[in-house]
């Protein structure tokens, strides 16, 4: 061991960071070190403050610092409206680049039996509970179009309809200023099959 | 803003980590909330007791817990032999793969004027002194072969040589397991000017 014990512990601890090897942690704790001393500890602080403060929200399980986050804590947005999303990202995209003003619903994973990952781990009892709000009237399943995502959102669409709400699932097709030509098949099969009379 | 405070602070926070842009920051962030809750503690932990305890070796500036790092405590190196490096990364290589018993002196950094990194950043006064010990009889220039290491090389062999200290400089060429077919101009340049008799 050519390092001291504190460095080791260091470059250890960084690794538990998604794509981070034994090279970038040993890179990441140089510069932490050497020239970024301040922002090294303000992480640490700010490490500390998001695993104290930090839990999901009670309607929707997106992060939140209290009880409720502040989109379900908003009395201006849509009750009639529930977006199904998988992660707390998805809403951030929604709410950046789209004008839904419904509610949305958290999933924070996919169904992956051979990961662990069930109907308990979705957290789908509670998004049940939401669909018998009265209010509720349409579900919109925002899943990733990948395998799992829609064996998910398949699983959710036979929750909405035993609570007799209109399902919807958002348009998957031609990426918007894509080229026929460079859009994988699977993508191009799905946009001519979702094809839609001209207006 | 559609995340809480605590998770925007972590997520800037996570930005000073080199190569760390918003969306890695993102993903970061969200795995260590969701996943890793105890690797994110044992970060903040390690990132705190690093800054607390780590400092520099008073005589090579290797990374250090103590006033000394094991290597300069050590009576087991040879005390002729001073081999010049400009990262710890490059000690922690050579004594990894080489049978190196001297010492060591780790520049941290080059000279690089436009970075504002001189002389005195590079602690060249302290590596006088050790020059200036009687022991001293070779000093290994380790610098990397770029431009800026080739001009830290230099200015250390000047050093040397007012010392009236033999140096060297490690051998450049093409690297061992390579071929000639794909080697860059440069190296290959370096390899036949700098031939040897073949003994």
């Amino acid at each position: 061991m050519i390092y001291p014990p504190a460095l080791e512990a260091l470059m250890a601890a960084l690794r538990c960071l998604p794509g981070v090897g034994q090279k970038t942690a040993q890179r990441m704790a140089f510069q932490l070190l050497q020239r970024e001393r301040d922002g090294a500890r303000q992480l640490a602080r700010s490490l500390d403050q998001a695993l104290d403060e930090l839990g999901h929200c009670r309607d929707c399980r997106m992060f939140s610092q209290g009880d409720l986050c502040p989109i379900c804590a908003s009395d201006k947005r849509d009750d009639a409206l529930l977006c199904v999303v998988e992660s707390p990202a998805d809403v951030a995209a929604l709410e950046s680049h789209t004008d839904y003003r419904g509610r949305y619903f958290v999933l924070l994973g996919r169904l992956s039996p051979l990961d662990g990952i069930g109907p308990e781990e979705l957290g789908l009892a509670r998004l049940a509970e939401r669909m018998a709000d009265a209010a509720v009237q349409e579900v919109i399943v925002a899943t990733n179009p990948t395998v799992e995502g829609e064996a998910t959102a398949h699983y959710i669409a036979e929750l909405a309809r035993a609570a007799g709400i209109a399902v919807t699932r958002i348009a998957h097709g031609v990426p918007v200023g894509g080229e026929l030509e460079y859009v994988d098949g699977g993508t191009l099969a799905h946009a001519l099959s979702g094809r839609r009379q001209v207006e």
